[in-house]
């Protein structure tokens, strides 16, 4: 057996143990009761321990050594770049800098649940300091393990390696300072047109089967197979299981059906991308998605892009009206005109596509000086007003909770995480942009709920590829060029002022 | 960190995977669509490969003989008998054995699951004879490798050994003669006399949601914990899950609320196994479930000792007509009679507790015989015929798909396990024999639908007590004397002649 199947071989295994790990996390999130909450914890813990030891066994270092020169095909190359990068970030870190930041991440997230509600940031400050000094020592340590030619050249940029591999420090501020620059005036003059167009919202209830059976058809409509997959409830929406069955969840609200459809649309796109990968290199890290990033420019490109398109709610109406009655608000008017309502607000997840950014910028900001040293916890708050200032209008003030207290992210470490929200959102655009010239009526499709030459062209240009390609290369493979923000404006001003 | 440290390290690590296999496998059963199956069998051989590698470590006779000397409390002892138990099982087989028979029982098993249905012995046969072949193999290595005092002195009983430890062939054909001498009269009584006994069987349809509501509130009166468990649906009843959230399932028929009711009694008795195992002890092979027939005997503890008796139907009959609505038939008197209707069937699962063990001492014979090659597979058919009659008065003939053809434990590879249903139905016998000494109203607190005292006893006497004690030191700990038989023929006759 050659250096690279042997490795091969133990990511196989590890791919094993992710396929039970993914399903039992489905399971805590949507079925469990709450008494095994920690015997199941106990179990899941046990399940990284195993994973870690495995990535990072005393043969690795040898087995990378000789695999190197052995005589690989493209996809064997690049599967050997996966694990060696996989096998670096595991296995850089000591295992008491691990043991000491997981602790601090549960006591932190755990605050946070309780702190939040009761805005009590000073409570919440010192142990969420604890997670940054941590974190600092982990990039710290990261920075210094890596050698290759596109290593990080920062803490925070060795951060967001473990979201978005590959992607720098410098290309985040340039696109997002070109969203900076055109944004806000943009905003306004959205706002501006909207202010003289009505709209109604449908009232409730509507119930939760109705409701069901509706996000069941449009999944079915979108390409989901369910032979492969199901749709739950959980608190949160998510995606999960394995590609070979893959699990989206939602939650209905009955005074509104948007939140309910619109998570599943979004769920979907995920869903798509996993059920889409390579299975001949399912369980290998060359056949997983590219990038966290990627992953929400499918999600995005089916709420956002499809999702939202006037084409699709003219679809929807007559849907909706079969499957919650008619409301007397479904025309495709009013329909579209409420799903492109734009205000800017103090949540990040209530966020329509157009402010969205504005939110994510402000967290990157802040994340990065936080990481680099150049600002401390206790400056937070401050930060936060002036920026949701400058750039949604809105001063938070002492409103923590709605606040640099909203998200779970920062409670729960996963710092370097939020600029894949806008860099998928970009992503989604660009790929849009470019699936608009391929198919030539690609609006007359969606309109008729057809999305199967759309999902054609992401099987071919992005879910097949997997991470074969680096998350560079994959936007220039698809699109023909690098990651250009202009993609997402043009479609902005074609939608909220054009249309 | 002491050897036996160790030991218990390395099952506390066994005990975690158990735990992810536990609920991925109940996943496999409740939820999971068709397309992820095989997937989903990648994973769990996975799982199973790196728990033989840990159980069949290299380091594991000396931790053994290390730890054999080293001052233990007498549950670690009992542990380290169990870890030792459980290491000899899994460690005395050749791999390639162990491949080969998952194989061939993988392929007997589909082939069962498609040539049942068709009556197809002739193409079953040699099939299933290469699982017999490699069964006889595996009790020949079985054999071999034991070196206790009470270890195995045949192949059957090697086999036996790994659902009921312990157990021997002398203490089986005991029992089981003691029921083949009194049953076939005994039967015949209770069918002449049950002839003069109308009964109405209430008619449906019974939706699945009131038959649901229904059975969630008997298992809440039984004990049930919610938030340490659940019920669900399967296409064959289980209980399954972890000792903190433990997962049962039955299935609907809106002709038949009773298979559903007392499918979830059953899985209910399972489950308050599982809920009272002692757990500080949890992950560990002494805080286990004592074996195959124990569980059982809890099973039928509660379906038939309790479930079935004249003053469980009392407390159920307001519930029927609560959740069912007034079917005219949910007299006490009606009700009693059709939960212990006797009638001799070709069908295991279906017999009533009367029949039951003929059905089990039938298939004993034969597999014993089997086994030690004293017959081969092509007899078994006329086998079957000749013991159905001589047992039941039911001719099988051809009719192999209601005869040796209707159970998966032979195509799977399970020969040696069916005797447990009935070392479970006497030991639930016995059992409740001794509750009722040692709680004087217990008919009372039955027809209240009370069973908090029972639950106390068992728990403390059993459930509490896992696999501290051997099968053998379990049953007299609990009632004061070994298995003895007499109890379950008593009972039969109290319920079934003088009621």
């Amino acid at each position: 057996m050659s250096a690279y199947q042997k490795l091969e071989k133990k990511f196989y295994r590890l791919g094993q143990l992710g396929h039970l790990g993914a399903i039992v996390g489905w399971d805590q999130r949507t079925m469990m009761p709450k008494g095994g909450a920690s015997a199941r914890a106990n179990a899941m813990a046990e399940l990284a321990v195993i994973s870690h030891e495995i990535v990072t066994g005393s043969d690795m270092a040898d087995l990378f050594d000789a695999a190197a020169s052995e005589n690989l095909s493209d996809w064997q190359r690049a599967n050997l770049r996966e694990m060696h990068q996989s096998w670096r970030q595991e296995s850089c870190l000591p295992a008491e800098l691990v043991e000491a930041k997981s602790l601090a991440e549960a006591k932190s997230e755990d605050a946070w649940q309780e702190m939040r509600g009761k805005n009590a940031w000073d409570d919440f400050k010192p142990i969420f300091a604890e997670v940054v000094r941590l974190t600092r020592e982990e990039a710290d340590v990261r920075l210094a393990a890596t050698d290759s030619d596109d290593a990080p050249i920062s803490r925070y940029e060795a951060l967001l390696a473990l979201y978005e591999p590959g992607c720098s420090i410098a290309e985040i501020d340039q696109v997002f300072g070109t969203l900076k620059e055109t944004l806000p005036a943009l905003t306004q003059e959205i706002i501006e047109k909207q202010q003289s167009e009505a709209v109604t919202t449908p009232e409730g209830p509507f119930s939760t089967s109705s409701q069901e059976a509706l996000v069941r058809e449009v999944m079915l409509h979108l390409g989901f197979d369910f032979d492969g997959g199901r749709l739950d409830v959980s608190h949160h929406p998510f995606c999960g299981g394995v590609p070979e069955d893959v699990r989206i969840t939602t939650r209905y609200s009955e005074t509104d059906f948007v939140e309910s459809l619109y998570a599943v649309i979004h769920e979907t796109g995920h869903a798509s991308y996993e059920r889409g990968l390579p299975r001949e290199w399912g369980n290998q890290p060359v056949g997983m998605a590219r990038s966290m990033g990627f992953h929400e420019s499918q999600s995005l490109l089916f709420e956002m892009q499809i999702g939202r398109s006037r084409a699709y709610v003219s679809y929807l109406v007559p849907l909706l009206e079969k499957q919650l009655g008619n409301k007397g608000a479904y025309t495709v008017d009013n329909m579209a005109r409420l799903l492109t309502r734009v205000e800017p607000g103090y949540i990040r997840v209530n966020a329509d596509e157009v402010t969205y950014p504005a939110h994510v910028i402000l967290r990157y900001e802040i994340e990065k000086d936080l990481v680099e040293g150049k600002i401390e916890v206790g400056a937070i708050p401050e930060l936060w007003h002036q920026k949701m200032i400058e750039y949604l209008g809105l001063e938070t003030g002492n409103n923590h909770k709605d606040g640099c207290m909203q998200d779970v992210h920062w409670p729960a470490g996963a710092i370097g995480y939020f600029p894949t929200y806008t860099l998928g959102a970009l992503t989604a655009a660009q790929l849009f942009a470019k699936l608009k010239t391929a198919i030539s009526d690609i609006d007359r499709q969606i309109a008729k709920g057809d999305i199967t030459a759309i999902r054609e062209w992401l099987g071919k240009n992005i879910w097949s590829v997997a991470s074969s390609l680096s998350g560079k290369d994959l936007i220039k493979h698809a699109t023909g060029e690098p990651l250009n923000p202009d993609y997402f404006l043009t479609h902005l001003k074609d939608r909220y002022l054009d249309a």
